[in-house]
């Protein structure tokens, strides 16, 4: 399944509906079921010693899910985080970009479930996992 | 056992560790094994039409397990967040401060384990609940 | 929000719907949007040394929330866990049943959450604390 | 880093130490930082209409880190899991084996992180999603 929406679609409905995507976070691509979105550092993110912070890492793991989602359902879905799930494992290395890669787990009619792993640009190790769950709520 | 530091110094401390605290979170109180912190609205934190954001959310309550481990160990300990699992129930009040009760399961010599539960201030429903899991680093 | 069911019409429903609550597995009680169940040592649940296995607590965990939430919706709802957090915190007692202790936070149209706290009996200190979330299929 | 036991050497520490092994759980084959392990139906583990229990999906991802775990640091060292996260997603095939793909993502001095993905033998989706903490407990 193709997703809905190009990476330019989603980009201008961000702008309006998920303001932290001004602060450092951008989205690089979309595919199907799948999406990367970055943040950069220097933008009041990063903590001195490129230290980023946990509440910041769970924004960068919460945008890539809901990019992901969003490319495959389309602009018009209201939904909601209703889980989180995040392992804290190394410390970013300093000066460079933070890189979310989001996998889709499941799309269901009720339930979408992504999977985020998140490096420092260019590196092998993980600094960061999460799963996340999105609840579509029902139509009335 | 009873808590190392009082609220005041616990204060003092956030004022040059934990920058987040003075942008509408506070510390109320801290008790063995237990804290309560809040925020504020009208600081930027609460989206239009009351709703909080799953960052802000996880924000508090990694603050909330923070405060609570300092309070028993001491300003002299380093901590990290190496684990955390949020739920998200339902959307907060619009107007009312949000309230952070956490307890502390464990205190051990490595890990420390926090359970918080978030609630607008005087509802009884709860709002959003999360479990944090600190690592102590080894010493050298 | 009372029980629906009582404890007696819960044991009948699990003897043909949760098999695992033969081996040692039991409901103490329900109430509103709460419940007890307990595991009993010496049968074959509880490794030597008194320590009980991870998979041994989820299920107990998950027992728990499952008892909790048919008590509220009643019998005919069919019911799947779509996550589950766990934290082991340490052994319990050698010789002691383990009780669970279970909130639902919420009992939402769609989603069911519900906190446990795993003790053996008559101790204070948390042996594992779990949080569930189950899905209610939509009606067709 | 190349494992430290094979996979022969992996199985004969198991039906000593993880007795659960012999109930259907077998070992595929360990790698650096990585392991897959199976479940086979026909065990008692599969519950009619090829429905797998949430507790014997975390059996056979907590096997599966462990294993992962095992291979890289050697039969000597205890560990126990200390928090699992796990999401439920589909329902596997029936009459196939469940195959779960262990990557760890972090091998520390005190800490070790899997991360479990399961699928229905030969299907591309995943049945269920899991992250596993150990801990090292340290040397007296």
């Amino acid at each position: 399944m193709q997703p809905k929406m190009s990476v330019e679609e989603i980009r201008s409905f961000l702008e309006m509906d998920f303001p932290q995507v001004h602060d450092g976070f951008s989205v690089d691509e979309v595919g199907p079921m799948r999406a990367r979105v970055r943040l950069s550092p220097g933008h009041g993110e990063l903590r001195p010693g490129g230290t980023v912070s946990g509440p910041t890492l769970f924004t960068l793991a919460d945008l890539g899910v809901y990019v992901a989602a969003l490319a495959m359902i389309g602009p018009k879905a209201l939904t909601v985080t209703t889980n989180a799930s995040i392992d804290f494992m190394r410390k970013p290395a300093p000066g460079l970009d933070l890189v979310a890669e989001v996998d889709l787990l499941k799309l269901g009619r009720v339930l979408i479930v992504g999977d985020v792993h998140m490096r420092s640009e260019g590196q092998e190790q993980v600094v960061a996992r999460a799963s996340l769950t999105y609840s579509i709520p029902p139509k009335d």
